[in-house]
């Protein structure tokens, strides 16, 4: 199941749930080991240097900063952009709204509006244009100083905005006057589906997080780029919230892995969602979303069997699924996902869909 | 067009863009002359003292605490309820989301949730639920504390929520174990449209924001009322947020005779409101929403007429409305607002619509 | 013992413990009777925009916010130069850090660091600048954005600030890159120690605060002035705090008599605290500081009679007299303090202290 | 110079700025690739959880929870037990106030009010009782809600609080109200001075905070331990601060063998410390502190010879000293100097007091 066997289950487990479950490989593991430290807080880590600086020239950014978790890498991304009691633009599906919006609020007095996502995963100019006030001298509405955009969208199914959107979108925050700021957690997913370079992507946005651990498989760790005085100022924010770590080298080490040599394999987890949604689809009872990245989201409408259950149910058979709310069930393909577990998969979903379905 | 004749306009002036630009009566300022003062910072003016228990026993809660505005008595009211990082939820075209998130999203880290309200003003309480994350432990997910109310819904057409309504979003507070917060601004047009004293609407909930200075016609000032314990607390913020005054008094004085005198004239707004409806909606081109209060929500439909021009060329005769974005126009009949301005705002909407119907 | 007689104590009360018991003149109650009224949370209250213009004027400044307080418009004025997460240096004996540091940090994410004040109210240009950090780019260290001085310096005795020091602060401000706030709650009791119109004083800062309500004899309101993009900024926030008051110009009416007639009459407030001050130190058993504006502050040396004790046996004969804490006393003089009144407290003093020493 | 020699320097430099600059040892190294491994997150890294659990026994808390620095330790801890607008007493010369306060008030809306340190790292109990307002229900005073001690007290020299003193401290916090929070970064080094396991230290406050970083050699992370509501409450604000992480056991590895096998050695860093100590004082022109942990703080009295000039050339020689401001140099011993390494320090400053000295 993972490219070390350091965590051999009983049963040969099939995790879909996230592909932040993905393990640190082999090569990554001996980088730690290996990699050359120093007290990173003083500024002194190689490795970590390194990194930022191999992350800042993919992004076509001038730098970049390393942070434990892409929920701090935004978190200071908004603080750096957006003074006290200013407005965040973000879908109403984006993790920045649903799973993070406290952050900012608690600790930068920053508002973030949700905006409607569309099935595809993008807001509609309008509504955007719509959350900001119509006089801006009035000192009732709080004023935007900030627009987020994820790509590929998560929770719209990993489904990947279009470049022409991205310009639109960039198009209409220089209008207002406002930066763009790019939930990119998974841009290296987001840019294979778009056949661009990465920096293609980051081009539309002012600032830009993503994650070194999820289809990565780094252990820990993000990074957030954008101008040097961003940067810098990114770089304070993190060390007031307790994100500035010592030898941080040793995660730094992985990550630089993760970068040179994990985002070429990113299409075999697209390629097997492909193959997983197209089984899953001609299940009965199964109602699947448009696979565009590595994320399979799909409902179940089988009399008699539930949601919950048919998660509880598969999980049982050592298929573990994730439940996001509202009926809809997710699976995601990662590094930690073989062609194997891909057959198991479907072959569990075949046994609780089928019978169930005929029974119906 | 007032009570008193201070303020001479050269023309009639029709003032329907809200009931905050009531002025004070002629006995609301005789008493501030005469009311026994002190300085209520140590809690000594005598006259603040006697509207903060008059309020109380009016909404039949434990005591009340004076406030210089709407504004600062919601905020004081949120803070005093939700601990730094929960949420509040409130109707999307709720004041509080709308004009005020900012205040406790800024002062106190709190993320003011939007709901929808349907044009009833209520909001479905499937989606309150929706709301809670389904894991209250998830660490992802911050935990509401506060559900707010708006009674009358002043975005939705001043529309009343009904009792039962309230009961039931009281059951739902009460199983999910958050407070209800009730912003009741113009809870006496509320009382009023539904039959009861004001103690019967806020007795659904944990506590009361009301405003002495709209259709009460006080100067200045609103009420928070709730128990003894929740006045303390929002007493003390309110001196943190500078809304401790000294010889409040004066003020106070004003807010008794609001609280004496002026509830009992709110019919005549409301029968205003309805005339003005009616009249409204037997023009051409003009779409009038159901009237509750003494609030008139009304479109306009008329080729080449568009709503910015309908709203200033009311002006330029003397008619102000208010703009409510997104297509809608308000206008909010007072105590400045008499049978005659009711008649002649009708004689000014009838010049700009028939015509212009006629024409096109 | 005040110019109304709305307040018939049952004993002639002394009332020494502050400057804000004022009550409101004749003249400034006649004024808020008659004062053209408008909202002015749309800016259309010209009474309130008549105190703006004439407090900005007065000040040498460009525009001027009208506060329901004091402790307001400090806070808004630390928030509007102050971004989230850094440092105002304050006295360590100053009102914004005794009273009012709460405000900044609970809304702002400000730092109020307080530096130590001398017996004469100033602070050491050493100890201003030990608090900058030596490396500005050190993320461990908040860096200062404004720095505060108050004058006159209420808890240092009321003693006022020399125009050299002034000067001295506002140069070294200039070289660190930081704004100067001055908190000149009683700027005109400065203004007349040191001979000087008050926009002398206020030439050496960036911003000031001063109070309608202590001296002036206000009921209400004070006033934040500074450049005409800092008000705008005070002006919003002052919405968000809920500060922003309907029909304000009742209020503002009482303002422009006490900036118009009540400047003047400060000098005797001073000259009987001189008088109070010189015939408590000629008492046994009372160390009295130096005095420069209206304010008494003194000890109780005397054998068997605490200061806990010498408060409560004036308060009992009359004499209302206010704890510092630490063992000091302060006793203020004001428009509702008369020569009789200075009178009746030197005897009261006198028969706590003579007796009690010659027993000792 | 270190456990591994991956940072092989072109001379033998001798690092004393900090015990922060400690490398992971070999067996660290090996454990991190070694270790189970699982989302965090998710709650399911079995080595995070393993440390969190041996962390909690030592200490004799009910739970504890890895974070990624002290500095998120302390803050968290900080935000878990104070609500918005309280006070944090902490020492002026602490951690907490000097290099983290922006933090809490940033963050929080907390008020890091500092209270004067002692020469020997003690605050006064009359100094901490004067940081209660005289009464708690007066709304312009903002209330303690928590007493911070930090143990050894680093900027005092590293100096041991000792027990009896503690327990005067928790008895005032008790009689208070307030809860106690131990900032025991260097808590072994404590431990070790006292002669106590560091359960009998924790045992006075309710809640640690402690490094693995410093002198236990782990790369990066800190534990916070307390009551498991309490741990509870920090670990929801660790995720929303950014600081949960993924594959955590990867550096959880490291931390549980800084735990098991790194606590004995640090007597070896004491006795170090006190050579260097010895034979600085033996030098003419250094003013050296008293010793009671692995820190030494000295002054150099050298006509000609400033701070920074003695730094600057220890640091040509190859010996780093950290300045601490006002005059004060820390030198550090740990891990990564061996005898040999004090014998050079020695010598080179011998090189530049001795000769600088005579010439004088």
């Amino acid at each position: 199941m993972t490219s070390t066997d350091r965590d051999a289950p009983p049963a040969p487990l099939v995790e879909l749930r996230s592909d932040t479950f993905t393990l640190p490989t082999a090569r990554m593991l001996a980088e730690m080991t290996r990699a050359p430290l120093g007290d990173d807080v003083y500024g002194e880590d190689p490795t970590a240097r390194e990194l930022e600086e191999l992350a800042a020239e993919l992004l076509g950014m001038e730098d970049a900063c390393f942070m434990p978790s892409g929920t701090m890498g935004n978190l200071a991304a908004l603080l750096a952009h957006c003074p006290r009691g200013t407005k965040v633009l973000a879908g109403a599906e984006s993790d920045i709204y649903v799973y993070e919006a406290g952050g900012a609020s608690y600790c930068g007095g920053v508002i973030v509006e949700p905006v409607a996502n569309r099935a595809d995963g993008t807001m509609a100019l309008a509504d955007i244009e719509a959350a900001f006030p119509e006089d801006p001298d009035d000192p009732q509405f709080a004023l935007p100083a900030l627009l987020c955009v994820e790509n590929p969208q998560n929770r719209c199914g990993g489904r990947v905005l279009p470049l022409e959107y991205l310009a639109e979108v960039r198009a209409l925050a220089r209008a207002r006057g406002v930066a763009v700021h790019l939930d990119g957690a998974r841009i290296f997913n987001a840019a294979l589906a778009l056949g661009v370079p990465v920096s293609v992507i980051a081009g539309y946005a002012d600032s830009v997080q993503f994650c070194l651990s999820k289809g990565l498989s780094a252990p820990v760790g993000s990074m957030v780029a954008g101008s040097a005085e961003f940067v810098r100022s990114v770089r304070r924010i993190r060390k007031m919230l307790g994100g500035g770590m010592r030898q941080a080298g040793v995660l730094a080490a992985a990550g630089l892995v993760a970068l040179r040599e994990m985002t070429a394999r990113l299409g075999d987890d697209h390629a097997r969602a492909g193959r997983l949604a197209a089984g899953l689809a001609a299940l009965p009872g199964a109602v699947v979303e448009p696979v565009e990245t590595n994320m399979v989201f799909f409902r179940v409408d089988a009399p008699g069997l539930s949601q919950a259950r048919f998660i509880e149910r598969a999980w049982e058979e050592g298929v573990r699924l994730a439940e996001l709310g509202r009926g809809r069930i997710r699976a995601v393909t990662h590094a930690g996902v073989d062609d194997a577990d891909v057959d198991r998969a479907l072959a569990v979903f075949h046994s609780l869909l089928v019978p169930q379905t005929a029974a119906a």
